[in-house]
């Protein structure tokens, strides 16, 4: 059902990704104008990433009527399968923002979804079926929702520590093409009244050509309260690196909401993607999406995993800084797994495992969730 | 996830209807080929049954995505709303049956359908998303299932005592046009294997002109173990008059699994209700459904009600017999409400209120459900 209130009043806050899961919530690629091949390459590996994650925790997959019984068989049979309709399969973008209360009681927000810009430099021109996602896996979960019918917001362009500090992007949050009526202080309002925090740490901007106007979700996040994890070059000819400085700077000089100074941990980027000319023609032009074109450079990154319980599903790319990657991980998680996954048929549409996941967090305690 | 086991080997029965619920699923009608008008009489009765359910236990109803947002206006904010694909609205004969065990687990058994009959009899030409309801309820659920690949079975043609009694009829079981290759002693023991009973009590026949080909859910149900409930008429006119009579001198002689009489509540029939030309022509010929013709007449029965969580929701007609049946249902249920509800729209497509819900029953203890 929905909820009217303000979830700050309500007691309700949203818990840093790294806290127990009770869930992770996917949707299945399909559109041809997205993916290469009919989306056949990006499904195996989709696949690929849910199975990993339910060795974690609970995973519900959902999966457009069409391609049901084939997903079906590529997933694990614990995972949980459920029709759905959906544009495209970015659920850290269009589904919910999970926030819990100190009672045992889950809420959800159900922020308005424009395609990463709308008209105005948006991914597609029909994202009609994406806005309605959060509000079906709430109803499905049978979880309160708040609905954001005045504020853009895409869950990939906020990054918590669940203990009142969020870190984005101004190229994200401030672009006209979001919420064009809204100033600044009338966003941090509205982040501080939604998701309970006392603390915003805008970054400048997010990785080069990242098609979503620079989500935070790809460039830096945090390890735990007090750390985050910064995507990073020392390669002055890396078209990312002047991202990363500027980045680094700001989160040297800050604190966060408890007045900590933060540990910041740097990740050596991968080397960019390129798109081929061979892998364009395997992606058709419909006129609803924008394309790449041949020779762009895709924003790879490292930052852009999903925390599991007890473990790290990691990006990785056939590139020669992966095994860094991996080992930087290791050192800054050593109680998590780390699970590392050929994320190069993700990367080909624009984001990568953050961005095609959403956590669903455990509840406080033992109590059911509200109804 | 499926089981390839026996549900009797593993413990689990089929508790009865009057027994506790966790849920109760439907669908949301819209063919407008079996419902007149493009379904909007329907859909406005339909709400009204689970709105009207809602107020006992919970309710989930599935929704074709074009209906969505309409079904969910006219459902009330408690009610989960879910997207769903299916042939048509019947839930209790495509839906799962449900079956628990003792320690606080319920499965559910995932049966064939085949819309009645196949293409020998059958209500539509095509009941492939029909045929897949079941599975996606248990998925969505989380709860296991047995299918029966081999054994085409509908909820609606089976009625038991939760303590080892069924009740059905032979018109619907041993139908050639449902599983021809199966002797009634094969049927006896699929029965007793899936829902765990051990005395089946075969009727003759169901109501006169139910294109379900009889189903036992339109003429006879259990009120309690020991008691029945049958659609009954002292007019030597009323075409149900030979199958009522029938009906009472097989129940009379009979004893259920635990050896007990059985206690015949008779349950006075409406006048049946007749198909006009009006509507007649409110529903289009699609070829690909069997369609009643104008004058035939409809197998309305009060017996078709749905038991719920300390009520009963009671199929009306605007007949001068309804004051009746209120006041008979009253006398034998004096600890449950019963709300009657008007459903000359439901019995336009061949049923009534039991056959478009389904009931999840409460697990054992409140242990949590396994998965």
């Amino acid at each position: 059902m929905r909820v009217s209130t303000i979830p700050k009043n309500d007691g309700f806050w949203m818990p840093g990704e790294f806290e127990e899961h009770k869930e992770c919530w996917m949707l299945w690629p399909y559109r041809p104008d997205i993916w290469r091949c009919g989306g056949v390459y990006a499904q195996k590996t989709f696949a690929e990433v849910a199975n990993a994650i339910s060795k974690f925790e609970p995973v519900t997959v959902g999966v457009m009527p069409a391609y049901f019984d084939d997903a079906r068989k590529k997933l694990r049979p614990e995972i949980r399968v459920v029709e759905f309709q959906y544009c495209d399969a970015w659920i850290r973008d269009s589904g919910p923002t999970f926030i819990k209360n100190s009672t045992g009681m889950l809420r959800g927000i159900d922020w308005s979804f424009n395609a990463w810009g709308g008209f105005n430099g948006g991914a597609y021109t029909n994202w009609d079926l994406d806005d309605k996602v959060a509000s079906r896996i709430l109803e499905i979960e049978r979880v309160d929702s708040y609905r954001t019918d005045f504020f853009v917001l895409e869950g990939g362009s906020i990054h918590v520590d669940g203990e009142g500090t969020l870190l984005t992007t101004k190229q994200c949050l401030l672009n006209p093409n979001r919420n064009p009526e809204l100033t600044q202080g009338d966003i941090e309002a509205y982040l501080k009244d939604y998701l309970n925090v006392s603390k915003i740490i805008w970054l400048e901007e997010g990785l080069f050509n990242d098609e979503t106007d620079g989500h935070i979700d790809n460039i830096c996040c945090f390890a735990r309260p007090g750390e985050v994890i910064l995507s990073w070059t020392d390669d002055k000819t890396h078209p990312s690196y002047p991202m990363c400085q500027a980045a680094y700077d700001i989160l040297k000089k800050e604190v966060d909401a408890k007045g900590r100074a933060l540990k910041v941990h740097k990740l050596e980027l991968p080397t960019p993607i390129q798109i081929t000319e061979e892998i364009n023609e395997q992606i058709i032009a419909s006129g609803e999406s924008i394309k790449f074109e041949a020779g762009e450079l895709l924003p790879a990154s490292y930052v852009n995993f999903l925390f599991v319980n007890k473990g790290i599903i990691l990006p990785v790319f056939k590139d020669e800084k992966d095994s860094i990657a991996i080992k930087t991980m290791q050192q800054i998680f050593p109680e998590r797994s780390i699970v590392a996954i050929d994320s190069r048929e993700i990367i080909l549409g624009g984001g990568n495992i953050h961005c095609i996941t959403q956590q669903q967090p455990k509840p406080n305690d033992f109590m059911e969730v509200s109804k």
